[in-house]
């Protein structure tokens, strides 16, 4: 206890965050109350992005553009290629690769029953729509890749929609799960094991 | 690079705090613009703080009240045992311990040549008003424990204090360096065994 309230109040909003316990809490808002300056700075940037971020009209990643997102809008991108993701952070991971250049839709979320999560609380319809109107368009999707996460709620919305996009006559395909580059397969969980055994790539 | 320059620049300003990198920075960024009026909370704290917080005018402590902080002002405390930190955070780890119920005295800082931080920098020019003028007010500090870091520059401000002190009159103490309590002899480095050895307690 600090006997500051102020401190103690700023402490809290910052444990608010994920990964920040109250002890980092602390660290943090004593090297704020001592960087000159930084504490408006943070303010300031706060603000914009709350002003300025939303979401992109046809992919519904984030931006700040008036219009379509970055990735939208870049020409050299192909249309026909859709990589469907959770997060919108999850497009920087794929960016990373550097083996995709078509374009993204974010659902913002997966399936989860448990907590609540149907289809119409995430991005699907839109989904579905984007995919009719590039038909109609002259500019169809023609493969639709899923990056979700291989967890229970991945794996409940890739289920949802191989079946949803099948009357729609697109390819569906998940990216592959087996054992990281790198690693070291005495290290590798069971399952993920058994995942890449049966997904063996013939050479 | 997420090619949203709003959500960049924020990303930026969370790398200055400490332990943060531009990972986490960039989980914390997509968790902020994620959870609703938290922006606006985290805002109005830090503009708070800043407006609120300033230098306890009896001991450079943090505070939020208008004249001297919770410590100073504490009836319950001796004015005769000062214990002398290099930051105000460390007052939260003495008061941790349970061990003192004296008051505190802030240097903000510790004497670094090197960095070019010498004593006219710290607070202790009001540390020597501060006892000469306990003494004129019939409340004089009897003795000053010195807890400040043991590394180079808290050695420096140590050797300058007990030479500063000494026309005081007033008993100068350091807290005790050793090996920690819980830990594994094994595992503590040699000089600070070195330092057990000296600092031994007869029993």
């Amino acid at each position: 206890m600090l006997k500051i309230p102020s401190v103690e109040k700023l402490i809290h909003e910052l444990c608010q965050l994920p990964g920040i316990g109250p002890k980092t809490a602390q660290r943090l808002a004593y090297r704020i109350l001592r960087m000159k300056g930084y504490s408006k700075r943070l303010r300031d940037s706060l603000e914009q992005v709350e002003e300025r971020v939303h979401d992109c009209p046809e992919c519904f990643n984030f931006t700040d553009n008036d219009g379509p997102c970055y990735f939208c809008l870049d020409p050299r991108r192909s249309s026909q290629l859709l990589c469907i993701v959770e997060e919108p952070s999850d497009i920087d991971r794929i960016e990373g690769s550097g083996a995709f250049h078509g374009r993204y839709h974010v659902l913002h979320g997966s399936l989860s029953p448990l907590e609540g999560v149907g289809p119409e609380n995430l991005k699907i319809a839109e989904l579905m729509d984007r995919i009719r109107n590039s038909k109609s368009g002259g500019n169809p999707v023609e493969e639709v890749i899923l990056a979700l996460d291989p967890d229970l709620e991945g794996d409940t919305t890739v289920l949802y929609l191989v079946e949803e996009l099948a009357p729609l006559g697109v390819r569906v395909s998940r990216i592959a799960h087996g054992v990281p580059l790198g690693s070291d397969i005495d290290f590798i969980d069971n399952r993920t094991l058994g995942r890449a055994l049966e997904n063996r790539v013939e050479l």
